[in-house]
């Protein structure tokens, strides 16, 4: 970490900065005295120094950190891949991940037609909200345990693990035979929740803010894996930005950027990023060419009648013809599909 | 709402898409045929569409909402501005609400020195984190029921309501005497909170996400009234864009907009916005000439040892000196303080 | 174009307004008048009328365009792709553009070493700066006229066609020989340059803007096509959002969605998206996976001792390896390297 | 400037690149060796180092800048305001400036009116516009040279100084009777514009790019500067944002920001920032509040007959109320008006 120091600040001040970070423990402070500027450099434990913190001092110009803030999830100190064991599939090894399914858990008839459509495509997991995070209050909020149960119903008919969102730490019990919980969007920084999943044994995939950096996105891992839980699978699903073209803008160099700071799985979600159903497969064809550990994409069998998302949702044909598109594409990038 | 279909759509298709619009109730579609393109209005109660289900279908090209889809929050339907009631005090009437107090409650020595001297310069509440949604899991997370308690102390010797952040409703006991809870911005589009704070009785302060407009702030205002409770009372305190010279960018634009969209009061978070502590006062200044009903700023007797945020804390002095500097302000805008 | 009218809007004064458009001629006017709302389509030959002048009106809520402004690049009237022919290359066939060479030329030694060794791996053009936009007047500024010189000897020498940025219109004698002409992403609204360069026979390189959507990137082509030159080639290089690990992000969602608006080639510049060396390999396949025309990679025989951008620029043998490495992913993708 | 060195950086090469930096004279290079990471500090004279350079070489994690690449335009080393004389009146003093006219000159009678009506109401400017940068070439491009012609005119009869916009260095000659010529938001980086403005002894008016930092904004002052011209006045017009309530976001947080940073004169336009003529007022009023030097703001006759921008333009009536309005607020901050 270093500390840009203000113009003449008194020798004294800065002393007694120094002697306040030097007391955390673990830390030395080095001191470059510039004509117009002076600097200190600290070398050592900078994980528990809030740079807001140093910054408030009177004789502070400027602090900037050099190390990354998140330690369990950095590369850095774990070099080697981690991959996620689901059931009898595994996220971040060479297999290339599919999680394929409805927006929203609809019907017993959707929801197996869909999965069985899906896993005959080659589909390694389902997907199916039934609990919805929706803008407004008066739109359908998802089926709650009873969608949970269609899910498992489906997973029981096809065998394919079940990813579902979670919304309240309070459903918590409901999600016991769920394979993997999904944090959403809209509560990535939900610290409360992501406390609660760290003590939870299941692997959960975490959605990237609308607004958030790589860097908060892997602070929000470093949440759930500080309370003991590795199992964090990260999911890119588009940025927030100026562009109206697309719902999102989807952030595709997000992937070899997080592959080089973080040993976590990374997924991506093109049809939540664009929110046009055409452009899921190009965009799909783009995650797996930069690196992507798998896809999530949104698949009903009447988008046209779907209770959410419908935009954005391909037919179980259309997911058909995806599959096989993708194939020489995994394998050009050595990803068994 | 206004669905523009696609060129050469079959007029079949087109049909069924009004059949099915029109079979929601109290709809009437009207349809004007163009030469490169036509367009279907919907006119009567659209507030259940969802224009992307009706995007979804093959025969449209786009779908564009006319009227908003808040109803409670909407001021064409409540003309009157909302005045919400708080102990002795009220927000959104002619006073100027001035909400102060630390980051995060401390300790009790802390808090009440804080409250003595914020009420002595005429703040009219009292804030302070006892929950605190941090970026790092190894930050200072709050003194949590501890911190709450240190609040109600500093309440009864002041006199001052008090405000406090809620994270999780698993906490919600833990707030029966808090006078206003808040709503952080990273919990705004946490829908399973907003729904709970609908059935509680007590006033919602509730900010602006990073990344949320003010139509998706206003929708998370109505998930809030439509369940019972209509005292919300709308904070911005700053969005994310491209600009690092600031902590966010302080979207003063806000407050005559939202005059305009809705009758709940709107306060300013000048110390959040900007991150740093010589620009409350201009800030806070700026709050009040655009119309602001009130700000929430924070003040730490010591803001070098803040726990949290000392960057952009105010000494009580720095409070005492802008308090007098407003006052000719808020007096110009009609406004008592 | 629908025009959304206010509440209680006067009938005489929407009759007015009516005339008023009816009289620009060619357009027809239909009212739909609702309980709550009541709105005008307009249908016809809207591409003359600004939004914002009739929003202006007393008795409008909101206008909202339903075709697209922009006609000559408009794939809707030329639903074939165009292909730019550059000397013996084309851009927007079947073939995938490869153009690379150094940010800046700096010396004959250097351009000439760099477009050999560029040639030699199969890049199909050779770019360079001879006019540098830089944020900083104190930084180098690029060769002039010299750097074209230059360049030109580097082509006569491989034989590669040369593209190079204009920076103002008053250096457009200096551009005689030049291949292509480049406008960048900060004169991407330059519209007395765009108008210029409309006027000239050479196709245009058109960079689009750090904050611009993809209509007013468009829109910018349209001014070049107005003016009669056909031959504009779009380039996606980076937009600015609050993420700070990657210089810009580049969106490669752009590439579908233009080849649906548009029948203009589009290309990619991972260099300057991302600002990363290590980055342009994973970004350039994703690039040719999304679909997109050709590529343009900023290549040095020195990176480290490079006048400008050396951080994004990658060595010729990292370029002979890309090379090697995308000619599967191209030939997937049906495109000859 | 701070340069992060990467682990295990080869000792040799550092010293290298230490020897590199200080072979441009006027640099002391100190270094500071870590555990995990080593740093390497700069003192002396950075303006002419470019980070990026310096993050290419092989050894270099990151380079963070300490001092601010703007020097003539620095606070630091020029701590009084400077004052732009301008005819009779001045920008950057005690006086508030107020800019006010036509976004478009469109015939004498209009502008005549527009500066007479504006005069009395205490304007002390005339604003009009002759060359429009307008997103699309089918809309209204100004009257040129006529448009001049005509402020000039408006500019005897009424002796208000005028402002307009140059879109390209080959109409300089027209500008020769001009009293400040306005660089737009579009052309802040046309950096071969400021170069060639830096040269001419008349104030500049310099807006903010849509996405253009302020940092960004002080080195496009700086190219002037460096020039040889001094008189720079900078304009906050809004930036671009996801929010689409409002044109534009205006950031009011610019003002004592750049306040702070630099000793230019400092003014707002509400006008194109909200793109609603409604907002005009309240937002005028936040910008005098927040300590802006002026104001520029759309002033037309007849806003609904508007060539361009109808919608944002106030009446001189609501202008004249403007004006009445803001004097006891300007009053408050010590500004005569």
């Amino acid at each position: 970490m270093i500390i840009i120091l203000k113009n003449n600040a008194p020798k004294q001040e800065i002393e007694k900065l120094i002697e306040g970070i030097e007391a955390l423990g673990n830390i030395t402070a080095n001191t470059i005295i510039g004509e117009h500027s002076s600097i200190i450099g600290l070398v050592g434990d900078t994980s528990r120094i809030n740079e807001d913190d140093i910054a408030a001092s009177d004789v502070v110009e400027a602090v900037k950190r050099v190390q990354e803030p998140y330690k369990m999830a950095n590369r850095k100190f774990h070099p080697d891949d981690t991959v996620v064991q689901v059931g009898d599939t595994s996220i971040g090894g060479t297999g290339l991940t599919m999680i394929a399914g409805p927006c929203s858990v609809e019907s017993e008839e959707q929801i197996v037609a869909v999965a069985e459509a899906v896993k005959k495509s080659g589909a390694t997991m389902l997907r199916g909200g039934a609990f919805k995070p929706r803008t407004s209050p008066y739109s359908f909020q998802g089926l709650h345990d009873t969608g949970i149960q269609l899910l498992l119903e489906a997973k029981k008919i096809t065998g394919l693990p079940i990813v579902t969102e979670i919304m309240s730490i309070a459903h918590i019990d409901l999600f016991a035979d769920v394979d993997v919980i999904q944090v959403g969007a809209r509560n990535m920084q939900n610290f409360e929740l992501l406390k609660e999943l760290g003590h939870c044994d299941k692997p959960i995939l975490l959605k990237r803010g609308l607004a958030n950096t790589l860097e908060e996105l892997l602070m929000s891992a470093e949440y759930i894996m500080a309370g003991g839980n590795q199992n964090v699978i990260l999911c890119e699903r588009g940025i927030r930005t100026f562009e109206t073209a697309t719902r999102n803008t989807l952030d595709l160099s997000a992937v070899p950027m997080l592959k080089r700071l973080t040993h976590l799985p990374i997924i991506i979600d093109p049809s939540h990023a664009c929110g046009i159903a055409w452009m899921v497969e190009p965009m799909a064809r783009g995650a797996v060419a930069v690196g992507a550990d798998g896809l999530i994409i949104e698949v009903h069998n009447n988008p046209q009648k779907a209770l959410c998302d419908g935009k954005q949702s391909i037919t179980p044909a259309a997911f058909d013809s995806l599959m096989q598109n993708l194939r020489p594409m995994a394998q050009l990038m050595g990803r068994t599909l």
